[in-house]
């Protein structure tokens, strides 16, 4: 692999999914092995695996997993016995929709009658797999046609080969934009609570030898008041029809202090990342995860006992505030009118 | 005390200093005794004690400890063996200008050529502590009156008793609005990299039986497009002429939001915060702190080696973003004109 791409998140054995596991980078660099469905579930839910492509890559193995164990315990009804676990599956996480999108498209193959099914759903799992990196670096491409050489960056939460197939999202622009004309900067919020920029981004940045900055969340809009940033760059985790923008908590923050400071906003998500279904930010359901992503610190109470949370970790970002939507099938600039819809024409 | 006003952050013991460890809060709550001058300038720098306004009577008592100390060495020049005291003291901390404004006013005892100076000195340190309490009284009853009955308000850092001579600047508008008609809902901001409102704010809230909730600073605006805020209510560490504001990192993007959902954004400071010699927030100087507090928590590294960041710990609100500024002499909600020059006329 090129210098400025290194790292990988998940890796198909044949047999079992290994997950580099996320909650311990970057500390420690170690894997987990998902044997059964229940367990790759479990691995979404629990953030070892997190990034809306990522886990929707996942979970495609998870029904690969499931299909395996289904097809041992129960081979004349081997789609009946997945039942439970594809449900396990789905509802691991709500808010990134290429969970359901890539358990839709495992349905399909579960669907068609296959001889051989295990081969089957392998073969579409792979192909999840490979077709994400494959449109991470064509987002990366154009993405980075957008940026002026010697732009100065900043993102926001894990949007890398951490979160994805491989090369990443909203960090693959920033991949290509490097290795291209070249970047003056490269800003990441730390992104509270999970602290994805720091322990993450951060990392696969280091690994890649790509310099970078850490700003707490609240400094970006100062940052911008000095005119020190000119491209905040982030991924999504659902984009509805109208453009409105779900992605990591802190994203809508910095796209109002981008209009404050005529700096640009660009959103870089695969089209699966695009549900039709939703027809704006409204319908997109948003995780709350527990209190004590807040209320604790490396397993110690930083909060006085009584002080409650509220943890949302998605919010949604207005189609207005977005200057351009880079996915692997082109970029949207207006809304308006076709908008993403354009996307998906023939 | 009432029982939502139990807690000091500052007690004079007549010969030292006694200042409650903000560090170790909530986990601990432990006192440290200053009996010098540098060791009061080390804790402020520190930080021991934090709040502008905290900030500034710390430093009078630690002039007191400076002229006991002068007195004994050399009582022929007592004035001259004060001088690298004040020096340190002055050179704590640079964004509060209340530090600065508290020197001036214990300089100008010093000044005054007393026949005792530190009995003197003792009794303009103990009326600046003294005036900042009742200050916050008088903004607490000011600023409460602004808010309606069942508000949901949202606050960031620690503005209160903590942070203050006592009872809290936006903490104690907080406080009077609570127990006078009443609120629905108090957040808090956690307030990165710091945590004072996790750690500070939440406890201080808890300790006076006021329900609170934490969000990270990110959360702020979904909480506004949901409808769930009447007002953001801040302190400040230093107000220039023309009503730009500078305050903890984070500010300035809760303003952002608030004018994006026509939430109402409150400035709680004496007057002692108010700089007419900086005519906007451009000349306000933003302190830069290290860059481990973002990169270490806990003492334990969370960013990857080779990872940098950038730590300002105030930002700038222009003024045209703040509703109403209160103060214990008024309250400015038109910062074109007299603006807050207003508030010094005879």
């Amino acid at each position: 692999m090129p210098r400025n791409d290194t790292v990988r998140a998940l890796d198909w054995q044949g047999d079992h999914l290994r997950l580099l596991d996320q909650r311990r980078l970057p500390v420690e660099t170690t894997w987990l092995d998902c044997r059964t469905a229940p367990e790759t579930a479990d691995a979404i839910r629990d953030m070892v695996v997190r990034g809306a492509p990522a886990i929707g890559i996942a979970a495609a193995y998870g029904v690969v997993l499931a299909a395996r164990s289904a097809l041992r315990r129960q081979p004349e009804d081997w789609r009946g016995a997945m039942a439970n676990d594809l449900t396990r599956l789905r509802t691991a996480r709500p808010t990134a929709v290429n969970l359901f999108w890539a358990l839709d498209r495992m349905q399909r193959m579960i669907d068609s009658d296959p001889t051989d099914p295990l081969q089957v759903l392998e073969a579409e799992a792979v192909a999840i797999h490979q077709e994400d990196l494959a449109a991470n670096r064509r987002m990366g491409h154009l993405g980075a046609q957008l940026i002026p050489a010697g732009a100065r960056v900043l993102t926001h939460c894990n949007t890398g080969s951490l979160a994805t197939g491989g090369y990443g999202t909203a960090l693959g622009v920033i991949r290509s934009a490097w290795a291209g004309k070249g970047l003056a900067a490269v800003y990441a919020d730390e992104t509270r609570p999970w602290l994805q920029g720091a322990r993450l981004t951060a990392w696969e940045l280091v690994a890649d030898a790509i310099p970078v900055k850490l700003i707490a969340e609240g400094a970006a809009p100062l940052l911008m008041q000095r005119g020190e940033v000119d491209w905040v760059i982030v991924g999504a985790d659902r984009v509805a029809a109208n453009g409105d923008t779900a992605n990591k908590i802190g994203t809508y923050a910095l796209a109002l202090a981008c209009k404050a400071h005529g700096v640009k906003f660009m959103v870089v998500a695969p089209s699966s990342t695009i549900d039709l279904d939703c027809l704006s930010g409204e319908d997109i359901p948003i995780e709350e995860r527990p209190a004590e992503e807040l209320l604790y610190m490396n397993g110690r109470r930083v909060a006085a006992e009584g002080a409650g949370a509220w943890n949302p970790v998605f919010d949604i970002t207005p189609a207005e505030l977005i200057d351009v939507l880079v996915t692997e099938r082109g970029v949207v600039s207006d809304f308006v009118g076709k908008g993403v819809s354009a996307l998906f024409d023939i």
